[in-house]
């Protein structure tokens, strides 16, 4: 006889994307379906220096334990740079290490969730937040968005009628899946409704250092009073995946919790790669490496657009992302999406549908395409089959 | 007004270890607390070596995303020396890399435990896994222990009082905190009894490697019928912590309930960290490595002893570990250790009273030794200290 799992178990199921992903490992594949940045950016070089000066200099102390909060010029390196980046007034002691915001958003589920709670989010959402905060037994209502973010009344009315509502859950810059950005007016908005009813907002950023159209809108925490709304950012996109190092940021008494929880979870990241991250911050400018991610970026973003635009046909509508790695495609309402991706497959074109990103179901006619991953040449190549398919469909 | 928590926050507290620690940051202080590896046999050059191969050969993919389940070579290398350890016969899709078995805890208990579960384990036992499997809601039911590990009746006798019991947590090996080994035979005991209750068990192994006296025995593991016991593992104490890299190990149907787990909380570990472990495996005789860890253990351990045997009071008894990197003593029982630790703090003298290593309290008079961390002579300065502080209770 087996043993017996938790009953949170029987609610898993692999991930659709991490499971396309391990088809897509097939390098003939034109992959639109992951969330990976375009490794040729990565600063290998840089890296390479940074990790050898961190090994001479105090090898001892990096390959040992550390605190759990994380390495303390690191931590104030994300509190400065926070602040110029949206007029807050942290300190390293506002700064979670995480491994990746992804293990922020796992430890959020944990600090707040009760079964049975609720959580709002966006629909469509993060495929993975809806994962890691329904492992703790939660609810999801999805709000309605538009052009401009989540629908401030929508909202409202879902924090009235869910008495137990415990996070908001929303990522304002190029959303993963829509790539839309949210309007300065809605986050102060956001903010304001989540002061007046005490619910915490996880403001999930990982693309928003990646904007290559537009300017800056700054973050809803940035307008928060009360000190309830907490952001996640990640040096993924920006540096390298590969090292798992994100962060939480927030107020102080609600980081203590996080710390608490993460002791028990982990005990700490990886003290290695946060010295090192460390190091290359010092030796190197960050800005100089995002500007060619975002060069890089927006030349294939145009290349899909223009694309998408050219050949797929009528009735398809795709948003235009000002920043971030994900386009967002609506079919006709009578096309699965689906059905498409097993057409696309065998052609060798693979991208996510959108239906898993709605935390309750629906919309089977929408897709996710990821635009920074690879070269322009095979980018044009992909769309015009997947037009092609697209059109045996309509 | 503030955000509202979740339950379980209530009941976590900051480890009392990790405290203790935040004060014996002071260089001045003689620290038995932590249980810190000797930093000065970390592989610093071997890891600089193996880290430079690994971004000139393959940077890209050091640097990018990998699978949840881990890096394919390193689980190779982990199920390979768990089979020729203790005879089992298991690959890389036995192997789940996790950040540390810390965190390979944790994901056991957000696959086993519903709230109101129970866990049954060692009575003292990790602390940090009590945290880890509480924050599920699950009760702790202490089975006492004598030198040859848990008593078997008593835990035959806890599964029948307890209807509902989902995971026996056990560290067979130089136990934390005692030190102590189990025998072959209860080991075997264990096993069975797993078997016909369908009951996991988790067999917490970071000490293993590190035997410095006394025959290996082989793990519970090994003597398992029915694919129910789980062992964890780490490169913590035979490489680095710092890395943050363990693994669990078990049968493929349980297996790949973690990695859905691991996959909602953090994606997967750190490309580059796995990768450097893999080179340097490569590249170096990792047992030639260990055998310096023991020689440097066994002697700090010797010292330890003799210094304790010296200079303690009658009265005080303590154990005498054949690996590992903890001793523990038992005082008087009309003494409390936390008083003893106060009066040796003045005196910059520190250690974890014993106490809180007891699922359900009590044993007020009993402590933790660590003798891995410092030199000889700062180990036999510190135990006489602890020595003539004792006799002032008795």
């Amino acid at each position: 006889m087996p043993v017996r799992f938790a009953k949170r178990i029987s609610n898993t199921k692999a991930s659709e994307i991490r499971e396309i992903l391990k088809i897509t490992q097939d390098p003939e594949i034109i992959s639109f379906a992951g969330g990976l940045p375009a490794p040729e950016l990565f600063p290998v070089d840089g890296i390479k220096k940074a990790d050898a000066a961190v090994l001479d200099e105090s090898g001892m102390m990096a390959l040992q334990y550390t605190t759990t909060e994380g390495y303390d010029p690191l931590r104030t390196w994300i509190a400065d740079r926070l602040n110029r980046k949206n007029a807050t007034s942290m300190d390293k002691d506002n700064i979670l290490i995480t491994h990746g915001s992804q293990q922020a958003l796992d430890i959020a589920g944990k600090v707040f969730l009760d079964e049975g709670d609720v959580v709002l989010c966006e629909s469509p959402t993060y495929l993975a937040a809806i994962t890691a905060f329904r492992s703790y037994g939660c609810r999801f209502v999805g709000i309605p968005t538009d052009d401009d973010g989540m629908i401030m009344s929508d909202l409202r009315k879902a924090i009235k009628e869910n008495g137990n509502v415990k996070i908001i859950y929303v990522i304002p810059n190029f959303q993963n899946p829509t790539g839309r950005t949210w309007s300065l007016e809605r986050r102060k908005e956001l903010a304001k409704i989540s002061s007046e009813n005490c619910i915490a907002v996880i403001e999930d950023d990982p693309y928003g250092e990646i904007r290559f159209a537009g300017e800056d809108i700054i973050s809803v925490q940035s307008f928060d009073p009360a000190g309830n709304v907490l952001s996640t950012g990640t040096f993924s996109k920006i540096f390298c995946p590969g090292f798992r190092i994100g962060w939480i940021a927030g107020d102080e008494r609600i980081i203590k919790k996080f710390v608490l929880v993460k002791q028990g979870t982990d005990l700490q990241c990886n003290t290695f790669a946060q010295m090192t991250i460390s190091k290359y911050l010092e030796q190197n400018d960050i800005d100089e490496h995002i500007g060619k991610i975002k060069e890089t970026y927006r030349k294939r973003r145009d290349v899909a657009v223009r694309t998408m635009r050219e050949t797929f046909p009528e009735g398809v509508r795709f948003t235009e992302p000002e920043g971030g790695l994900f386009a967002w495609v609506e079919l006709p309402e009578n096309i699965n999406a689906r059905d498409v991706l097993m057409k696309c497959l065998e052609r060798k074109v693979a991208f996510v549908p959108g239906g898993s990103f709605f935390p309750n179901g629906g919309h089977e006619n929408t897709l996710r395409i990821n635009f920074s991953n690879m070269p322009e040449d095979r980018i044009v190549k992909g769309l015009r089959i997947m037009a092609d398919v697209i059109k045996g469909f309509v």
